[in-house]
């Protein structure tokens, strides 16, 4: 060892100085690509699953984001529409306006919901609103509404280059009535833990809004999902579905 | 030197194996997390702007992914209302059911949309359609509609942690009547143009669906964007502003 360091380092120098301590530098960047890949590697996984594991879809809302176990087979039409239901943290809302200029006129609008804390789906679309609210102008003089949710609010079709429109990435269309759920009921408390606990921000949001409570009473459920056209499926056998 | 290995290698090794080649080690350490953080960087970049650049916003539709420069200033609101048209390629559709035990009642439905190839916006949402589809079946007895888009859709909440009903987390509705595009004009070729760049499998759909464009022609403007309530905007202003 002695010998050939200082024959290296003094003596018979080589021609390339890259050949100098080449055992040692191959130890060395070895070691360095080793590191760099495993972090590298733990990084893009915690960028892509932050709350962990492949083969499960990640919803990000922007509050919080969420990791869920893959949806069920596609055949499962109560199973699907319950799991988009389940992991969407938003939902579009359509209502008759009462507004000027397109009084009649279909209205279209973005509400945070939540069926439920993500460990437990009860099916049934949850809204936080206030009489301020355009959509709820609407609801007063026509409770009638259609909530819609998409595969493509989540990882799911981006991360199988699906189109929004594609039909694989499925979508699901619930028709019915929203219903004022009453303060100081079981069903009020739940609903608010179900809601706060995906979008916290809510219990910050002005306190002379007068927010309550509200919840789509689903009379027709429509999935599209898979090819061959719209399945509706019974609310019945939706309740009686489990997303996972 | 010489003397310095040897007495280390065998005669007086040092408490701690630490410091046995501790100016070599501090190097190697230093050297390989400057290698490991800068392309531990290089990674986390690529996976959250893949398409280059902080400062601006990322949608990932599912077959494709675009990066667009920062919305403007939430106080343009014709500006922002046209970002937020532009920047999304699907949004959702409210039309007046003729469906089965829904009859009258609003529906809410997701498609892919596009205003233009993603370096040029006409301020027009673009529709790829079928007489097949079942908004398409309400839009053939009443053309009117209503469509939303929200910044939820893209990683401009995400990123800023907003909920996707908190106001600074901008969304618009545009409402009016849905209008189909005769084929062999130039707004059809342009439209298709505008559909197809940004979602490119809709050229291989069933060519027996009878796909058609059509636009939303816009006839009320409302913008939820930052507190005070909603902005109603001129479609005459929204046409003039731009994106960015």
């Amino acid at each position: 060892m002695t010998v050939e360091y200082n024959e290296l380092d003094g003596l018979s120098r080589p021609t390339s100085s890259r050949k100098r301590h080449s055992g040692c530098g191959l130890a060395v960047v070895t070691l360095i690509l080793f590191v760099v890949t495993g972090i590298s590697a733990l990084v893009v996984w915690k960028v892509c699953f932050p709350s962990g594991g492949f083969g499960g879809v990640f919803v990000d809302n922007g509050a919080l984001a969420h990791h869920y176990p893959p949806p069920p087979p596609h055949t499962e039409y109560a199973a699907v529409a319950r799991y988009i239901i389940h992991i969407s943290d938003w939902a579009t809302l359509a209502t008759i306006s009462t507004h000027a200029n397109i009084t009649g006129y279909p209205f279209a609008n973005v509400f945070s919901i939540s069926d439920g804390i993500t460990s437990n789906s009860t099916g049934n679309p949850y809204f936080y609103l206030t009489d301020l609210e355009l959509s709820v102008h609407d609801l007063k003089a026509d409770p009638r509404a259609s909530l819609t949710a998409s595969l493509a609010q989540s990882s799911y079709c981006r991360q199988r280059r699906l189109d929004p429109q594609d039909p694989v990435c499925a979508h699901v269309i619930l028709t019915g009535e929203i219903v004022k759920i009453k303060n100081g009921t079981a069903e009020a408390a739940a609903a608010q833990q179900a809601l706060f606990s995906r979008h916290p921000e809510m219990q910050d949001w002005p306190q002379d809004h007068g927010w309550f409570v509200a919840r789509l009473a689903i009379r027709h459920i429509y999935l599209l999902d898979y090819f061959g056209g719209a399945k509706v499926i019974d609310p019945q056998d939706y309740y009686a579905a489990q997303p996972f």
